[in-house]
Protein backbone atom coordinates (compact mmCIF):
# COMPACT_ATOMS: atom_id res chain seq x y z
CA UNK A 1 0.00 0.00 0.00
CA UNK A 2 0.73 3.91 -0.80
CA UNK A 3 2.32 5.59 2.15
CA UNK A 4 0.03 8.82 1.45
CA UNK A 5 -0.94 12.06 2.15
CA UNK A 6 -4.44 13.84 1.75
CA UNK A 7 -3.53 17.21 -0.28
CA UNK A 8 -6.65 17.71 -1.79
CA UNK A 9 -10.26 16.76 -3.37
CA UNK A 10 -12.14 16.25 -6.51
CA UNK A 11 -15.85 16.45 -7.65
CA UNK A 12 -17.30 14.88 -10.57
CA UNK A 13 -20.52 15.03 -11.73
CA UNK A 14 -20.99 12.83 -15.09
CA UNK A 15 -19.35 9.47 -13.83
CA UNK A 16 -19.37 5.49 -14.50
CA UNK A 17 -22.53 4.20 -12.91
CA UNK A 18 -22.41 3.84 -9.01
CA UNK A 19 -19.65 6.01 -8.47
CA UNK A 20 -21.53 8.69 -6.92
CA UNK A 21 -21.95 7.66 -3.23
CA UNK A 22 -18.29 7.87 -3.09
CA UNK A 23 -15.60 10.75 -2.04
CA UNK A 24 -12.82 11.02 -4.47
CA UNK A 25 -9.19 12.60 -2.36
CA UNK A 26 -6.29 13.65 -3.90
CA UNK A 27 -3.19 11.91 -2.04
CA UNK A 28 0.54 11.92 -2.27
CA UNK A 29 2.84 9.24 -1.82
CA UNK A 30 5.16 10.38 1.00
CA UNK A 31 8.84 10.05 1.09
CA UNK A 32 11.05 8.66 4.84
CA UNK A 33 10.74 12.22 6.06
CA UNK A 34 7.01 12.62 5.35
CA UNK A 35 7.07 15.23 2.68
CA UNK A 36 4.83 14.35 0.09
CA UNK A 37 6.93 12.81 -3.36
CA UNK A 38 5.65 12.13 -6.74
CA UNK A 39 2.63 12.80 -8.98
CA UNK A 40 -0.83 13.42 -7.38
CA UNK A 41 -3.45 10.90 -7.34
CA UNK A 42 -7.11 10.49 -7.08
CA UNK A 43 -8.33 7.67 -4.66
CA UNK A 44 -11.85 6.77 -3.35
CA UNK A 45 -12.07 7.77 0.33
CA UNK A 46 -15.19 6.27 2.63
CA UNK A 47 -13.21 6.96 6.06
CA UNK A 48 -13.71 10.68 5.66
CA UNK A 49 -9.60 11.70 5.17
CA UNK A 50 -9.46 15.75 5.83
CA UNK A 51 -6.61 17.52 4.11
CA UNK A 52 -3.31 16.67 5.51
CA UNK A 53 -4.11 13.10 6.89
CA UNK A 54 -2.00 10.19 6.52
CA UNK A 55 -3.45 7.32 4.86
CA UNK A 56 -2.95 4.15 3.65
CA UNK A 57 -3.69 3.38 -0.24
CA UNK A 58 -4.57 -0.18 -1.64
CA UNK A 59 -3.74 0.41 -5.70
CA UNK A 60 -4.18 -1.73 -8.98
CA UNK A 61 -7.11 -4.63 -9.01
CA UNK A 62 -7.25 -4.87 -4.79
CA UNK A 63 -8.71 -0.98 -4.22
CA UNK A 64 -12.11 -2.14 -5.35
CA UNK A 65 -11.98 -4.80 -2.24
CA UNK A 66 -12.27 -1.91 -0.04
CA UNK A 67 -15.42 -1.32 -1.27
CA UNK A 68 -19.06 -2.82 -0.93
CA UNK A 69 -19.17 -2.77 -4.48
CA UNK A 70 -16.62 -5.04 -5.92
CA UNK A 71 -17.66 -4.29 -9.45
CA UNK A 72 -16.75 -0.56 -9.62
CA UNK A 73 -13.57 1.01 -11.95
CA UNK A 74 -11.52 1.69 -8.63
CA UNK A 75 -7.69 1.77 -8.82
CA UNK A 76 -6.90 3.60 -5.83
CA UNK A 77 -8.82 2.99 -2.54
CA UNK A 78 -8.03 4.38 1.20
CA UNK A 79 -7.91 1.41 3.21
CA UNK A 80 -7.06 2.85 6.70
CA UNK A 81 -6.22 6.05 8.74
CA UNK A 82 -2.84 6.00 10.06
CA UNK A 83 -2.08 6.76 13.49
CA UNK A 84 1.77 6.01 13.98
CA UNK A 85 4.41 6.00 11.56
CA UNK A 86 7.56 5.34 12.17
CA UNK A 87 10.83 5.34 9.96
CA UNK A 88 14.13 3.98 11.82
CA UNK A 89 12.42 4.50 15.29
CA UNK A 90 12.18 7.95 14.88
CA UNK A 91 8.51 8.95 14.34
CA UNK A 92 7.58 10.64 11.42
CA UNK A 93 3.90 11.00 11.59
CA UNK A 94 1.35 10.94 14.56
CA UNK A 95 -2.37 11.42 14.63
CA UNK A 96 -2.84 12.67 17.64
CA UNK A 97 -0.19 15.13 17.87
CA UNK A 98 -1.18 16.72 14.32
CA UNK A 99 -4.83 16.30 14.58
CA UNK B 1 -7.40 7.08 -10.47
CA UNK B 2 -5.00 9.06 -12.40
CA UNK B 3 -5.70 13.14 -12.42
CA UNK B 4 -5.26 13.80 -15.93
CA UNK B 5 -5.64 16.03 -18.87
CA UNK B 6 -6.89 15.38 -21.95
CA UNK B 7 -4.37 15.95 -24.47
CA UNK B 8 -5.24 14.79 -27.83
CA UNK B 9 -6.69 11.26 -30.00
CA UNK B 10 -5.71 8.76 -31.86
CA UNK B 11 -7.82 6.53 -34.42
CA UNK B 12 -6.81 2.56 -35.02
CA UNK B 13 -8.47 0.74 -38.26
CA UNK B 14 -7.09 -2.60 -37.48
CA UNK B 15 -7.77 -3.71 -33.75
CA UNK B 16 -9.13 -6.24 -31.42
CA UNK B 17 -12.53 -6.76 -31.86
CA UNK B 18 -14.99 -5.78 -29.50
CA UNK B 19 -12.64 -2.27 -29.73
CA UNK B 20 -14.83 -0.64 -32.45
CA UNK B 21 -17.39 1.34 -30.72
CA UNK B 22 -14.75 2.65 -28.00
CA UNK B 23 -13.08 6.07 -28.73
CA UNK B 24 -9.41 6.56 -27.04
CA UNK B 25 -8.56 9.90 -26.00
CA UNK B 26 -4.49 10.62 -25.06
CA UNK B 27 -3.71 11.88 -21.75
CA UNK B 28 -1.35 13.05 -18.85
CA UNK B 29 -1.27 12.87 -15.39
CA UNK B 30 -1.35 16.46 -13.96
CA UNK B 31 1.00 18.23 -11.22
CA UNK B 32 -0.57 19.99 -8.20
CA UNK B 33 -0.55 23.21 -10.33
CA UNK B 34 -2.70 21.56 -12.84
CA UNK B 35 0.04 21.35 -15.36
CA UNK B 36 0.45 17.96 -17.58
CA UNK B 37 3.36 15.64 -16.87
CA UNK B 38 4.89 12.08 -17.35
CA UNK B 39 4.60 10.50 -20.86
CA UNK B 40 1.04 10.57 -22.69
CA UNK B 41 -1.18 6.93 -22.66
CA UNK B 42 -4.34 6.18 -24.31
CA UNK B 43 -7.32 5.64 -21.97
CA UNK B 44 -10.86 4.67 -23.63
CA UNK B 45 -13.33 7.46 -23.06
CA UNK B 46 -16.97 6.86 -23.24
CA UNK B 47 -17.89 9.88 -21.90
CA UNK B 48 -16.80 12.72 -24.62
CA UNK B 49 -14.47 14.10 -23.25
CA UNK B 50 -12.77 17.25 -25.10
CA UNK B 51 -9.67 18.43 -25.72
CA UNK B 52 -7.67 19.71 -22.27
CA UNK B 53 -10.35 18.56 -20.02
CA UNK B 54 -9.68 17.19 -17.26
CA UNK B 55 -11.04 13.71 -15.95
CA UNK B 56 -10.21 10.70 -13.97
CA UNK B 57 -8.93 7.43 -15.41
CA UNK B 58 -9.19 4.00 -13.79
CA UNK B 59 -5.53 1.77 -14.92
CA UNK B 60 -5.07 -1.57 -14.79
CA UNK B 61 -7.80 -4.75 -14.32
CA UNK B 62 -10.38 -2.24 -13.31
CA UNK B 63 -10.54 0.02 -16.02
CA UNK B 64 -12.13 -2.58 -17.92
CA UNK B 65 -15.14 -2.37 -15.58
CA UNK B 66 -15.87 1.51 -16.88
CA UNK B 67 -16.84 -0.53 -20.12
CA UNK B 68 -19.88 -3.01 -21.11
CA UNK B 69 -18.00 -5.58 -22.25
CA UNK B 70 -15.52 -6.29 -19.13
CA UNK B 71 -13.47 -9.25 -21.55
CA UNK B 72 -11.87 -6.43 -23.68
CA UNK B 73 -7.95 -5.63 -23.18
CA UNK B 74 -8.12 -2.40 -21.81
CA UNK B 75 -6.29 -0.99 -19.15
CA UNK B 76 -7.07 2.56 -18.97
CA UNK B 77 -10.67 4.04 -19.02
CA UNK B 78 -12.29 7.63 -18.44
CA UNK B 79 -14.07 6.72 -15.24
CA UNK B 80 -15.56 10.52 -14.78
CA UNK B 81 -15.57 13.96 -16.22
CA UNK B 82 -14.10 16.71 -13.36
CA UNK B 83 -16.23 19.66 -11.90
CA UNK B 84 -13.59 21.03 -9.23
CA UNK B 85 -10.17 19.88 -8.15
CA UNK B 86 -8.57 21.64 -5.25
CA UNK B 87 -4.95 21.00 -3.52
CA UNK B 88 -4.90 22.60 -0.48
CA UNK B 89 -7.50 24.48 -0.40
CA UNK B 90 -6.76 26.04 -3.59
CA UNK B 91 -9.29 25.56 -6.48
CA UNK B 92 -6.60 24.07 -9.15
CA UNK B 93 -9.66 23.93 -11.96
CA UNK B 94 -13.08 24.22 -12.31
CA UNK B 95 -15.04 22.98 -15.15
CA UNK B 96 -17.32 25.81 -15.94
CA UNK B 97 -14.47 28.56 -15.31
CA UNK B 98 -12.31 26.39 -18.78
CA UNK B 99 -15.29 25.28 -20.93
CA UNK C 1 -2.83 1.59 -23.05
CA UNK C 2 0.46 2.50 -23.98
CA UNK C 3 1.16 4.76 -27.10
CA UNK C 4 4.14 2.68 -28.49
CA UNK C 5 6.33 2.69 -31.50
CA UNK C 6 8.16 -0.82 -32.38
CA UNK C 7 11.89 -0.78 -32.23
CA UNK C 8 13.07 -4.89 -32.38
CA UNK C 9 12.05 -8.16 -32.04
CA UNK C 10 12.89 -11.06 -30.02
CA UNK C 11 12.78 -14.92 -30.27
CA UNK C 12 12.64 -17.29 -27.66
CA UNK C 13 13.38 -21.42 -28.16
CA UNK C 14 12.56 -22.13 -24.66
CA UNK C 15 9.32 -20.81 -23.37
CA UNK C 16 6.27 -21.46 -21.01
CA UNK C 17 3.66 -23.70 -22.76
CA UNK C 18 1.00 -22.22 -25.08
CA UNK C 19 3.63 -19.22 -26.35
CA UNK C 20 4.57 -20.67 -29.03
CA UNK C 21 2.16 -19.17 -31.84
CA UNK C 22 2.93 -15.56 -30.73
CA UNK C 23 5.69 -13.27 -31.99
CA UNK C 24 7.04 -10.62 -29.49
CA UNK C 25 7.96 -6.91 -30.23
CA UNK C 26 9.78 -4.95 -28.91
CA UNK C 27 8.03 -1.52 -28.03
CA UNK C 28 8.67 1.77 -26.42
CA UNK C 29 6.13 4.33 -25.18
CA UNK C 30 6.51 7.86 -27.44
CA UNK C 31 6.65 10.99 -25.61
CA UNK C 32 4.60 14.11 -27.39
CA UNK C 33 6.59 14.70 -30.09
CA UNK C 34 5.63 10.97 -31.16
CA UNK C 35 10.00 10.28 -30.25
CA UNK C 36 10.70 6.75 -28.32
CA UNK C 37 11.03 6.89 -24.24
CA UNK C 38 11.81 5.20 -21.61
CA UNK C 39 12.44 1.40 -21.11
CA UNK C 40 11.95 -0.80 -24.13
CA UNK C 41 9.51 -3.59 -23.39
CA UNK C 42 8.19 -6.77 -24.76
CA UNK C 43 4.91 -7.29 -26.16
CA UNK C 44 3.01 -9.97 -27.81
CA UNK C 45 1.49 -8.81 -31.43
CA UNK C 46 -1.09 -10.95 -33.30
CA UNK C 47 -1.16 -8.27 -35.96
CA UNK C 48 2.30 -8.28 -37.45
CA UNK C 49 3.40 -4.61 -36.77
CA UNK C 50 6.59 -3.37 -38.27
CA UNK C 51 9.41 -1.93 -37.33
CA UNK C 52 8.65 1.94 -36.31
CA UNK C 53 5.01 1.59 -36.31
CA UNK C 54 2.86 2.78 -34.01
CA UNK C 55 0.69 0.40 -31.66
CA UNK C 56 -1.49 0.73 -28.55
CA UNK C 57 -0.36 -1.63 -25.89
CA UNK C 58 -2.50 -2.81 -23.34
CA UNK C 59 -0.24 -3.76 -20.13
CA UNK C 60 -1.02 -5.91 -16.82
CA UNK C 61 -3.65 -8.17 -16.71
CA UNK C 62 -6.10 -7.05 -19.09
CA UNK C 63 -3.48 -8.07 -21.84
CA UNK C 64 -4.03 -11.30 -21.89
CA UNK C 65 -7.22 -10.45 -23.43
CA UNK C 66 -6.21 -9.88 -26.96
CA UNK C 67 -5.29 -13.54 -26.94
CA UNK C 68 -7.38 -16.57 -27.60
CA UNK C 69 -6.01 -18.53 -24.76
CA UNK C 70 -6.60 -16.39 -21.84
CA UNK C 71 -4.48 -18.39 -19.43
CA UNK C 72 -1.20 -17.52 -20.86
CA UNK C 73 1.40 -15.60 -18.31
CA UNK C 74 1.22 -12.08 -20.75
CA UNK C 75 1.36 -8.71 -19.36
CA UNK C 76 1.80 -6.70 -22.59
CA UNK C 77 0.16 -7.24 -25.85
CA UNK C 78 -0.27 -5.09 -28.89
CA UNK C 79 -4.16 -4.15 -29.30
CA UNK C 80 -4.34 -2.25 -32.44
CA UNK C 81 -1.81 -0.57 -35.07
CA UNK C 82 -3.05 3.45 -35.18
CA UNK C 83 -3.87 5.44 -38.06
CA UNK C 84 -3.45 8.57 -36.89
CA UNK C 85 -1.78 10.30 -33.50
CA UNK C 86 -3.21 13.99 -32.81
CA UNK C 87 -1.49 15.66 -29.78
CA UNK C 88 -3.28 19.35 -29.40
CA UNK C 89 -4.62 19.18 -32.79
CA UNK C 90 -0.84 18.78 -34.51
CA UNK C 91 -0.77 15.24 -36.52
CA UNK C 92 2.62 13.42 -34.82
CA UNK C 93 1.78 9.99 -36.59
CA UNK C 94 0.02 9.04 -39.43
CA UNK C 95 0.16 5.64 -40.78
CA UNK C 96 -0.42 6.30 -44.48
CA UNK C 97 2.32 8.73 -44.28
CA UNK C 98 4.93 6.91 -42.99
CA UNK C 99 4.09 3.30 -44.10
CA UNK D 1 8.50 -9.47 -6.10
CA UNK D 2 10.68 -6.66 -5.22
CA UNK D 3 13.85 -7.50 -3.22
CA UNK D 4 12.93 -4.98 -0.16
CA UNK D 5 14.69 -3.71 3.00
CA UNK D 6 12.46 -3.05 5.96
CA UNK D 7 12.69 0.77 7.23
CA UNK D 8 9.76 1.23 9.56
CA UNK D 9 6.71 0.32 10.64
CA UNK D 10 2.95 2.26 10.75
CA UNK D 11 -0.28 1.47 12.80
CA UNK D 12 -3.91 2.28 12.09
CA UNK D 13 -6.55 2.10 14.31
CA UNK D 14 -9.42 2.95 11.43
CA UNK D 15 -9.36 0.99 8.83
CA UNK D 16 -10.95 -1.49 6.61
CA UNK D 17 -12.83 -4.42 7.66
CA UNK D 18 -10.81 -7.57 7.98
CA UNK D 19 -7.15 -6.36 8.19
CA UNK D 20 -6.95 -5.87 12.12
CA UNK D 21 -5.06 -9.15 12.91
CA UNK D 22 -2.35 -7.83 10.04
CA UNK D 23 1.11 -5.32 10.90
CA UNK D 24 2.11 -3.51 8.16
CA UNK D 25 5.94 -2.71 7.33
CA UNK D 26 7.44 0.26 5.95
CA UNK D 27 10.07 -1.25 2.81
CA UNK D 28 12.22 0.02 0.74
CA UNK D 29 13.46 -1.30 -2.37
CA UNK D 30 17.05 -2.07 -2.40
CA UNK D 31 19.66 -1.00 -5.02
CA UNK D 32 22.44 -3.84 -6.20
CA UNK D 33 24.68 -2.26 -3.33
CA UNK D 34 21.69 -2.90 -0.92
CA UNK D 35 20.96 0.18 -0.40
CA UNK D 36 17.45 1.29 0.22
CA UNK D 37 15.89 3.51 -3.08
CA UNK D 38 12.97 5.18 -3.89
CA UNK D 39 9.88 5.78 -2.29
CA UNK D 40 8.72 3.88 1.26
CA UNK D 41 5.73 1.98 1.17
CA UNK D 42 3.31 -0.19 3.19
CA UNK D 43 3.57 -4.30 2.93
CA UNK D 44 1.13 -6.67 5.22
CA UNK D 45 3.62 -8.91 7.14
CA UNK D 46 3.35 -12.45 8.52
CA UNK D 47 6.65 -13.25 9.19
CA UNK D 48 7.50 -10.68 12.18
CA UNK D 49 9.80 -8.99 10.17
CA UNK D 50 12.41 -6.81 12.07
CA UNK D 51 14.34 -3.70 11.28
CA UNK D 52 16.75 -3.43 8.52
CA UNK D 53 16.02 -7.18 7.23
CA UNK D 54 15.78 -8.56 3.86
CA UNK D 55 12.27 -9.58 2.78
CA UNK D 56 11.15 -10.58 -0.82
CA UNK D 57 7.46 -8.24 -0.97
CA UNK D 58 5.11 -9.40 -3.85
CA UNK D 59 2.90 -5.96 -5.20
CA UNK D 60 -0.35 -6.10 -6.88
CA UNK D 61 -3.41 -8.70 -6.70
CA UNK D 62 -1.13 -11.39 -6.21
CA UNK D 63 -0.01 -9.69 -2.65
CA UNK D 64 -3.44 -10.91 -1.46
CA UNK D 65 -2.31 -14.68 -1.98
CA UNK D 66 -0.07 -14.36 0.88
CA UNK D 67 -2.83 -14.24 3.50
CA UNK D 68 -5.63 -16.88 4.65
CA UNK D 69 -8.12 -13.83 3.83
CA UNK D 70 -8.07 -13.32 -0.17
CA UNK D 71 -10.58 -10.82 0.04
CA UNK D 72 -9.00 -7.87 1.56
CA UNK D 73 -7.82 -5.25 -0.48
CA UNK D 74 -3.97 -5.93 -0.12
CA UNK D 75 -1.38 -4.23 -2.70
CA UNK D 76 1.65 -5.30 -1.07
CA UNK D 77 2.42 -8.67 1.19
CA UNK D 78 5.74 -9.73 2.46
CA UNK D 79 6.45 -13.32 1.45
CA UNK D 80 9.35 -14.29 2.99
CA UNK D 81 12.38 -13.17 4.63
CA UNK D 82 15.26 -13.50 2.84
CA UNK D 83 18.73 -15.92 3.93
CA UNK D 84 21.16 -14.63 1.15
CA UNK D 85 21.31 -12.38 -1.82
CA UNK D 86 24.12 -12.53 -4.31
CA UNK D 87 24.43 -9.96 -7.22
CA UNK D 88 27.16 -10.94 -9.80
CA UNK D 89 28.56 -14.01 -7.55
CA UNK D 90 29.12 -11.00 -4.60
CA UNK D 91 26.93 -11.67 -1.36
CA UNK D 92 25.28 -8.44 -0.55
CA UNK D 93 23.18 -10.25 2.24
CA UNK D 94 23.31 -12.18 4.20
CA UNK D 95 20.85 -13.05 7.39
CA UNK D 96 22.67 -14.77 9.74
CA UNK D 97 25.76 -11.83 9.44
CA UNK D 98 23.37 -9.22 9.55
CA UNK D 99 21.75 -10.67 12.21
CA UNK E 1 7.03 -8.69 -20.31
CA UNK E 2 10.11 -6.69 -18.94
CA UNK E 3 13.14 -7.65 -21.13
CA UNK E 4 15.38 -8.73 -18.37
CA UNK E 5 18.97 -9.87 -17.72
CA UNK E 6 19.49 -12.18 -14.59
CA UNK E 7 22.37 -10.80 -12.50
CA UNK E 8 22.11 -12.87 -9.43
CA UNK E 9 20.03 -15.24 -6.94
CA UNK E 10 18.32 -15.11 -3.35
CA UNK E 11 17.59 -17.43 -1.15
CA UNK E 12 14.66 -18.05 1.64
CA UNK E 13 14.33 -20.70 4.45
CA UNK E 14 10.75 -18.65 5.82
CA UNK E 15 8.74 -18.04 3.15
CA UNK E 16 5.06 -18.64 2.23
CA UNK E 17 3.26 -22.39 1.88
CA UNK E 18 3.88 -23.90 -1.68
CA UNK E 19 6.26 -21.41 -2.28
CA UNK E 20 9.78 -24.01 -1.93
CA UNK E 21 9.88 -25.40 -4.98
CA UNK E 22 10.61 -22.29 -6.98
CA UNK E 23 14.15 -20.77 -7.27
CA UNK E 24 14.11 -16.89 -7.24
CA UNK E 25 16.57 -14.78 -9.82
CA UNK E 26 17.48 -11.15 -9.46
CA UNK E 27 16.69 -9.29 -12.64
CA UNK E 28 16.96 -6.07 -14.29
CA UNK E 29 15.46 -4.30 -17.12
CA UNK E 30 17.44 -4.04 -20.19
CA UNK E 31 17.99 -0.60 -22.19
CA UNK E 32 18.22 -0.35 -26.14
CA UNK E 33 21.92 -1.36 -25.74
CA UNK E 34 21.49 -3.90 -23.67
CA UNK E 35 22.64 -2.51 -20.35
CA UNK E 36 21.11 -3.62 -17.35
CA UNK E 37 18.66 -0.04 -15.86
CA UNK E 38 16.76 0.63 -13.14
CA UNK E 39 15.67 -1.47 -9.58
CA UNK E 40 16.81 -4.62 -9.62
CA UNK E 41 13.61 -7.27 -8.54
CA UNK E 42 13.16 -10.91 -8.03
CA UNK E 43 11.34 -13.11 -10.50
CA UNK E 44 10.45 -17.10 -9.87
CA UNK E 45 12.35 -19.17 -12.94
CA UNK E 46 11.31 -22.09 -13.77
CA UNK E 47 14.19 -22.56 -16.15
CA UNK E 48 17.08 -22.24 -14.31
CA UNK E 49 18.70 -19.31 -16.03
CA UNK E 50 22.24 -18.67 -15.70
CA UNK E 51 23.79 -15.01 -14.51
CA UNK E 52 23.79 -12.96 -17.26
CA UNK E 53 21.36 -14.53 -19.48
CA UNK E 54 18.86 -12.71 -20.96
CA UNK E 55 14.91 -13.23 -19.96
CA UNK E 56 11.48 -12.20 -20.66
CA UNK E 57 9.84 -11.88 -17.24
CA UNK E 58 5.77 -11.42 -16.82
CA UNK E 59 4.69 -9.02 -13.96
CA UNK E 60 2.01 -8.71 -11.88
CA UNK E 61 -0.98 -10.86 -12.15
CA UNK E 62 -0.22 -12.84 -14.95
CA UNK E 63 3.16 -13.93 -13.73
CA UNK E 64 1.30 -16.90 -11.77
CA UNK E 65 0.38 -18.22 -14.67
CA UNK E 66 3.70 -19.26 -15.48
CA UNK E 67 3.61 -21.78 -12.83
CA UNK E 68 1.36 -25.02 -12.11
CA UNK E 69 0.30 -23.55 -9.08
CA UNK E 70 -2.21 -20.37 -9.96
CA UNK E 71 -2.85 -19.29 -6.47
CA UNK E 72 0.86 -18.50 -5.23
CA UNK E 73 1.49 -14.84 -4.52
CA UNK E 74 3.95 -14.56 -7.64
CA UNK E 75 4.39 -11.01 -9.22
CA UNK E 76 6.57 -11.63 -11.06
CA UNK E 77 8.16 -15.04 -13.29
CA UNK E 78 10.56 -15.83 -16.12
CA UNK E 79 8.54 -16.90 -19.04
CA UNK E 80 11.37 -17.48 -21.70
CA UNK E 81 15.03 -17.47 -22.26
CA UNK E 82 15.70 -15.39 -25.12
CA UNK E 83 17.49 -16.60 -27.79
CA UNK E 84 17.67 -13.08 -30.03
CA UNK E 85 17.24 -9.31 -29.38
CA UNK E 86 17.39 -7.02 -32.18
CA UNK E 87 16.39 -3.38 -32.16
CA UNK E 88 16.23 -1.58 -35.12
CA UNK E 89 17.79 -4.74 -36.88
CA UNK E 90 21.21 -4.54 -35.16
CA UNK E 91 21.46 -7.60 -32.85
CA UNK E 92 22.06 -6.50 -29.27
CA UNK E 93 21.79 -10.55 -27.59
CA UNK E 94 22.30 -13.80 -29.56
CA UNK E 95 22.73 -16.38 -26.98
CA UNK E 96 24.71 -18.92 -28.53
CA UNK E 97 27.66 -16.33 -28.75
CA UNK E 98 27.36 -15.05 -25.27
CA UNK E 99 26.73 -18.70 -24.34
Amino acid sequence: MKLCKVIGFATASLKVEGFSPYKMVIVKSMDENGSPVGEPFLAVDTFGAGLSEVVAVATGAPAAHALPDKGLPVDAAVIGLLDHVSIYKKEIYSKHKEG
